[in-house]
């Protein structure tokens, strides 16, 4: 055992150095990922999305894998790889290649597909751009690090399988029937999502579980409605004869909530809502008292909670609460600018894009039609509800992660080698569809890393290149130490 | 007077025979004005505006005006000539260079910019394009006429003074002090707006006056509201505990109206809406007959009006009524496309466009502070409402035009030797800014003309080339005949 452990860290060294070595080599690959866009949430975001495919399928090839392939699905292609090592366990390491959309008219420092270095105070220098951090930067990182393993001759401690797929940002829809269809090429232990997650000041947190959602929108038409413009939007004249569905849509979306959105109206919305249990209880205790809340709201630009909310109450919201939430609008003249960017019309169509996040044990289907229940019955029946595909493909299948498991384990045993002690979140705020391996493959699931990245989804996504020591005196790593994390993990997980 | 009746008819003969002849170039002359762009709602259409401008100041200088001049205001430029026949009376020729914006998405079936002639049953020949009907196709018209006057060798029987504003789609805001610093120069009589307004059935109307409008935007914003995120928009994760402006705002317009919209609740609104005088009612009386609604309905694409409301009711509340309309909304992820399009974010800003077409003597500066007082009073301060500039600078002045005034009654002799018999509306729907030369000059106002055009503001805004005759047997004008009736118009005006 003692010659094991010491072949271990001289392979590890051997690894740290090849990574150390190479390091910019490891950024230009990078940024040559995020400089392919495969923006998901686009209309026309297709040609990145197979592009990317095929990109990372030739990457899975390069390292090694024999079995490299793209499988197609009703959505986007997944890329599946297997690494085997011929050891005895085996991890699926989670991707998704896919990244949100830039919007039009966002303020980003540098150009969001440029992946440029910049220096962004207090954090050094940081590559940004979309994806960086959400997540085709730890991504390639990931595949940096198998890179090094190989470059050093040391052999993988783990055999892995890549499962890349190309839609997270809209849902997952696909991935479900993919595992279930392909349980024997996809059997394995446990499930790693590689991802850097230190809060600015270092600390981090593992999450136990997630949310989930349910992505819609409505639309009030003059065509659907029979009353208003049925065709196009007409001149302003006209409105006081016209119906306006734009008025209509905001009325019908004003009796789904209260409270400025923050309660919802619609029956039975909150029936499966589970509190906390008991152990979940005590892990809101815990972190009550481990959450900096002033850092929190300062890395997401929000001055107060809802409601005034601290503490374990806030806690307890963010993780144990369903939202209904809006994620965007649209009617009319909907063109950004000044107040003299305004078309005189009625408009024919408004529409409101919407998203549930669902706690256990509610259920996609059943909060689906509640929704159009209540809409209905509150007269609004001629108000389209149309449901993102796929978002309701996995009723029912909310995972179970535990401190015990393998992988969490040995993602703890890795932030503390690092000097982190990780806070253990009982539930994240958002979603990942790791869950759907745990139904079908019975693999645990879990997502962490050393290093920090922000503003998923937001303008200016970062992630920090070379690492800083925060004032409290704890270290964030930059990529180089992501990179050996991720090696350092590797062997541990082999171990336990 | 005999003779002079005949040299008349003689000289329109002559006039006629040329517009005749040249139809062709004119109608070329109306594609260039149409291909040159001037959209006044749109962030960045000042070089189109101000090309436009010098375009037509160049157009008023061909056809002899020798003070033809570009007056620069606080918003577009104002173009003025002065055509000066040494005739009796002087008649203001209203023109409006600029026009609406054409919309992302809109569905065209020839490019808005292309003005290209296109078949569309059931009115033959029309050109296509943003501006042909609302206004520069009826303008530019009015300058072929002119010129036909010079290639025919005859003198103008009316001096005429050409006012050319290029904010007229953005609410005038800079003719009101224009006319108020510039009595002198535009002294006149009378004043007409050059346009065709036949119905597709042929019939007509003549509008004694207009409504106004106030032009505003509501915006909610974390960063007004303190909060929500502050600063960009941030991970739809994070919904749990951070307010949404965009339901903020959802719940504010909602506490403006009810009954989808069309009763305003902000108290005070209707306070000083007069309802229909002896004389307007008995016109309203006389319309209810005369009206044809289907066509009407089937003109702007629209299968029933508010509240099922028909005849007299209906007429009455289109003229009567104010309303508070939307014309755009937009928050957080706005792109229009298939539900997959669709950023998980919470959005920081969404903004509501809307206006409030007024009727006599509702006051545009005092309707926006009851707004502003009701939004505050219902707990809205945060949310900030901008006005369009110059939107609220002539409270108070609303016009009065009468069947007996001379330019009116030439109108109604233009018509009739046409063989239609104009409707007399004591209002129109919308609003031109024809009351603010009566305030400072004196003149009566009116807008009309033989011919057809439709969907302004509107995809596929057109105009009808050739013109046709209906089934009901009414002759529906063309371009040349559109040219001959301005001619006619100006000798029955000089002639009263």
């Amino acid at each position: 055992m003692q010659t094991e452990m010491t072949q271990r860290e001289g392979a590890f060294s051997q690894i740290a150095a090849v990574i150390d070595r190479d390091i910019e080599q490891h950024i230009t690959n990078i940024q040559e990922v995020i400089r392919q866009p495969s923006m998901s949430t686009t209309a026309d975001g297709a040609e990145g999305i197979q592009t990317t495919a095929r990109l990372l399928r030739d990457k899975f090839a390069a390292l090694g894998c024999k079995d490299a392939q793209i499988f197609e699905t009703p959505g986007n292609p997944i890329v599946f790889g297997h690494l085997d090592a011929g050891a005895a366990r085996t991890l699926i390491i989670y991707f998704m290649y896919d990244t949100e959309a830039v919007l039009p008219g966002e303020d980003w420092i540098a150009p969001p597909l440029d992946a440029q270095i910049v220096d962004m105070p207090p954090y050094g220098r940081c590559m940004v751009g979309r994806g960086v951090i959400n997540t085709k930067g730890p991504m390639q990182a990931f595949l940096n690090t198998v890179e090094a393993f190989q470059q050093a001759g040391i052999a993988l401690p783990v055999n892995l399988k890549f499962v890349a797929e190309g839609e997270e940002e809209l849902g997952s829809g696909s991935l479900g029937a993919f595992i279930r269809d392909n349980v024997e090429l996809l059997a394995a232990d446990d499930l790693y999502f590689p991802m850097p997650r230190q809060q600015p000041n270092g600390r981090t947190a593992i999450n136990l579980g997630s949310k989930r959602g349910v992505i819609f929108e409505l639309e009030c038409s003059g065509a659907l409605w029979g009353r208003g413009p049925g065709r196009y939007e007409i001149h302003s004249g006209y409105g006081a004869l016209v119906d306006n569905p734009t008025w209509r849509l905001i009325e019908a979306l004003n009796c789904l909530t209260t409270d400025n959105g923050n309660t919802v109206l619609v029956e039975g919305f909150y029936d499966d809502v589970l509190p906390p249990n008991e152990e979940q209880a005590t892990q809101l205790d815990r972190l009550a008292h481990q959450w900096d809340e002033q850092e929190y709201k300062q890395l997401i630009g929000v001055d107060e909670f809802i409601n005034g909310l601290t503490g374990r109450a806030a806690l307890e919201r963010l993780m144990f609460a369903p939202t209904l939430g809006i994620r965007g609008m649209y009617a009319g003249d909907a063109r950004p600018g000044d107040v003299s960017v305004s078309k005189a019309i009625v408009p024919h169509r408004a529409v409101c894009k919407l998203n549930v996040s669902l706690v256990p044990d509610q259920n996609k289907e059943d909060l689906a039609q509640k929704i159009r229940a209540h809409l209905d019955k509150h007269g609004y029946s001629d108000i389209e509800m149309r449901l993102r595909p796929g978002t309701t493909s996995e009723p029912g299948s909310w995972g179970h992660v535990s401190e015990e498991d393998a992988i969490v384990k040995a993602l703890i045993a890795g932030y503390r080698q690092f000097g982190v002690e990780p806070q253990i979140w009982p539930r994240s705020s958002g979603g990942w569809p790791g869950h759907l391996f745990q139904k079908y493959l019975g693999a645990s699931f879990v997502s962490g890393g050393i290093g920090h990245g922000g503003r998923a989804h937001s303008p200016n996504e970062y992630i920090v290149i070379d690492g800083y020591t925060h004032s409290e005196g704890v270290r964030v790593g930059g990529l180089a130490d992501l990179e050996k994390f991720y090696a350092n993990l590797l062997f541990t997980y082999a171990d336990l």
